[in-house]
Order: structure tokens, then sequence, then C-alpha cells
């Protein structure tokens, strides 16, 4: 039988938490998105597989919803599998569950594939459509809503600015997609995560790349006491140019 | 026989990766640090075993040199000793070796123990001692430099300020100590970070501690082409306060 769903384990180490002792969402985050990467990897559709052929993989949207975060020493079990594919989007979900049978949450993510060159997606229905198919998994369940939709917030709205930097920057030579979530966290003062206060769910939209010294502009709107949308745009100035948007989130306390 | 030395076993993740696909100073770092609070943890003296009798580990230098970096999907192994205990300091070192035998670097740390109510040191050698004297093996080789002296900077070499944010604090409730080292890589163009070119080697020394909120600044002298000295301070107001120094640093491209 093909295995469809792999599993990393781990051990939550001690500087990889926040000052709660609870895992970062960078971390978590991280984790992730390596353990989509080596899932696909290990089925010959990894990035490195694709480059070959001018193709990777683009993240287009994350929705993370966590009940509780592991806290140091926890033993956790990140897993994911493929739940669907179509036209142009495959659909990869994710469970972070400790050995003790905790749910701390789940995510979901919805991914593209493009030819690099041509910046065109790819069919992946067509391309490649056997390879694919053995491995979806459609029955495993993952609890939790998809993602909305994120509106454009107005420039009022704008909080900082921040020039891209070298630490921003991932190996496909983008801001790095869990940059983004730790710059945005970083909009919300200490307070938002004390007392048993933290993140609760995400929903984050990736709408364009940006690159190294790129400006990038974050603007923030509250929905209520614990629900926030963001924006990051590119190419902001005040009073001028709007930017184009690069990120759009959804934040739930 | 007490076992002396333990090696954390890793696999470099693609997203722990620079845009050169190589492992980041950051994972690095943080990887170091979680290996000596594990090795110490094994051994019943970590953080959390010393919580309960009012002390806890500050980390006073670090010392990293990297030959070349592990790239990505590279196996490694991360290895630490302590080489011995004087007074108030205790000296771990570190070696990062692939398991085909590739030497990728050491590092060298020196560590206090301070009771967290009154401030003050412990006396290592007194306190604990017999403890500590069965894990030295002194005679483990670490073939780098030890640290040398940073010396202050001047107000006219401020390059940047940044208040510290939600992650860039750790479980200990400071800015955590390789966050410092993230901040100063960001210091330098991406230029010193491509075709090759890496930092070779870091010398930090943390002389206080900084706290969510405080502004930090950062200032850079160069020394040569490849070398530079950064210092971070709290509270620098410019033509005002020098404010008080908290991180000095060697770089060496």
């Amino acid at each position: 039988m093909v295995q469809k769903i792999d599993t990393t384990k781990i051990v939550v180490d001690p500087f990889n938490t926040d000052f709660q002792q609870r895992w970062t969402w960078t971390m978590l985050g991280k984790t992730l998105l390596n353990a989509a990467e080596n899932h696909a990897k290990a089925r010959g559709f990894g990035m490195m597989d694709l480059n070959g052929r001018h193709y990777t993989w683009v993240l287009s949207r994350l929705a993370i919803e966590m009940n509780d975060m592991p806290r140091v020493y926890d033993e956790i079990g990140v897993s994911t599998w493929v739940e669907s594919i179509y036209r142009l989007f495959t659909n990869r979900n994710f469970s972070v569950v400790g050995t003790d049978g905790t749910v701390y949450g789940y995510a979901r993510s919805i991914w593209a594939m493009i030819d690099y060159e041509t910046r065109q997606p790819a069919q992946l229905e067509q391309m490649e459509g056997e390879v694919f198919q053995q491995f979806l998994i459609p029955e495993e369940p993952c609890p939790i809503e998809p993602q909305g939709r994120v509106r454009p917030l107005h420039d009022e709205d704008f909080v900082k600015a921040h020039h891209a930097k070298y630490s921003d920057i991932d190996m496909n030579g983008h801001v790095n997609s869990i940059k983004y979530i730790e710059h945005i966290m970083d909009l919300f003062p200490f307070e938002a995560y004390q007392d048993g206060r933290n993140l609760h769910r995400l929903e984050i939209a990736y709408m364009a790349e940006s690159y190294y010294g790129d400006l990038l502009s974050f603007f923030r709107r509250k929905l209520d006491d614990n629900a926030y949308e963001v924006e990051v745009r590119k190419g902001f100035i005040p009073g001028g140019d709007r930017g184009t948007p690069v990120v759009r989130a959804l934040l739930r306390f």
C-alpha cells in the first residue's frame, strides 16, 4: 500500500519557544513547510525534483488553527498529506498532535506549481497527474474551516515599514512565507501573548513575491477585540503610490 | 563510563537555509543553544533543574568559526561537551561535523550561573562541583582561537535602531542571544553573502540583558575588507545618553 501521510517527530527544544515556553509560530510554520517539502521530495515531486524541469511549488494560502501550543520538551508529531488536486492548485493539510494524544491543531495550505521561466502555472491534473493521484487522501479529517477572503486595507491602516533583509530571504530567493508571519505577529504588543493569550487562528494569502531590499509596508485593521486583518504591500509611498499587495492575513487571538 | 559528549543528529531542512541553500547562522546558533541546554538537562543541571533553586545559566561569550556551512539535506551531527569549570564560569565547546566526515566548524562558549533573585554569580567550583567535575573533558579538541576582546564603538558608528519585539524574546524573557546575531548579520548587504561569501567567524560578548520594547541601537566599525566590529546598546540617544552596552561582536567574512 502507498504511504500517503508522513509524520515528523519533534521534541520542542527550549530555544524554539517564546517567553511563555510555548513553541513559537515561526518554528511551527517552518516545520509545516519543511514537512510539506520533505513529503513531496520522498514522492518525487519536491522542489529539487521540479527544478530540473523549470517548475517550482508556490505557496498560495495557509490557514493554521491551534487550540493550544506545545510547551518546551513536549513530544509531538507533525503530519502532512495531500487532500486533493484540481486544475491549478493542490490542497495539502497538516495536523499537530502530541505523542500523548493531545490534539494541538491543524493547518490547510493551497499550492500552485509554476514554470519559473514563463511564470505560467502548471495544469496539475494533466501534468504528472498519475503521480499525484495515488497519494491523495481526501478522507483524512482536517476539522478546521477553509480560508476566507481578506479584503484590501486602507492606506490609513499603515503601521510600519521594513526593508527586506538577508535573514528574510529563503532558498527560493524570496522573502520567506513564514518570516511574513513573524513580522505580522510583531505588529501586536506583548500583552497579546501574555497571561495565556496567544494567536489562535491565522489565515494568510500570498499574492506576490518580494525580494531583498524591497520596502514592505504593513497595514492593520481591527475587526473586533480578538480579530485583525493585515496587509503587506511593497512599494507603498504614503500619499503616493498605493504599492502592490504581497500578503493579506486574518488573525484571531 | 560517564558519557561526556552528546551529539544531536540533524538533516538540514530546506526552509532552514538561506538563499544559497546553506544552513542559516540563526538555525546553527539555536541548535548550539538547544544542544547545550539538552546536554545540561540530561546531567541534572539544565535551566529547569536550576529554576527550583533560583539559579539560571547566562551565556557570556560565544565564538563560532565555520570553514563551510552544511547545505540543504546534508546530514550533520552537532556535538557539545564541557571543557572546564573555573570560579564563576564554565567553558562549553561544540563541533559541527557531517556524517560523511566533513568538519564544518567549531564553537566555544562561556557561561555563568547566576542567582536570578540576587543577580549574584554562583561559585561553580564549590556549588555542585562534584556533579560538574565528572563531565569535564578538557582533552577533547576544539581547534579554534578563543575569543578576543571587542572594543567599545563610537556614537558615529551608529547604523540603525530597533525596538525589541515579541519574536525577539525567548523563554528567559530576554532578547534571545541568537536573535542579536540575526539582527547583526542583517546590518550587512546581500553581497556579503553572495557568490560563495559568508560569515566565517563570529565572536560575541553578551554584556547586559535587554527586554521587550527596549530600543536597541546598532553600531558598526570596519576593521578591514573582511572584518567588522559591532556593538549593540540600549537606551542610546543620538547626541544625548550613550546608553548601555548590551552586546559586542567581531565578524570575519
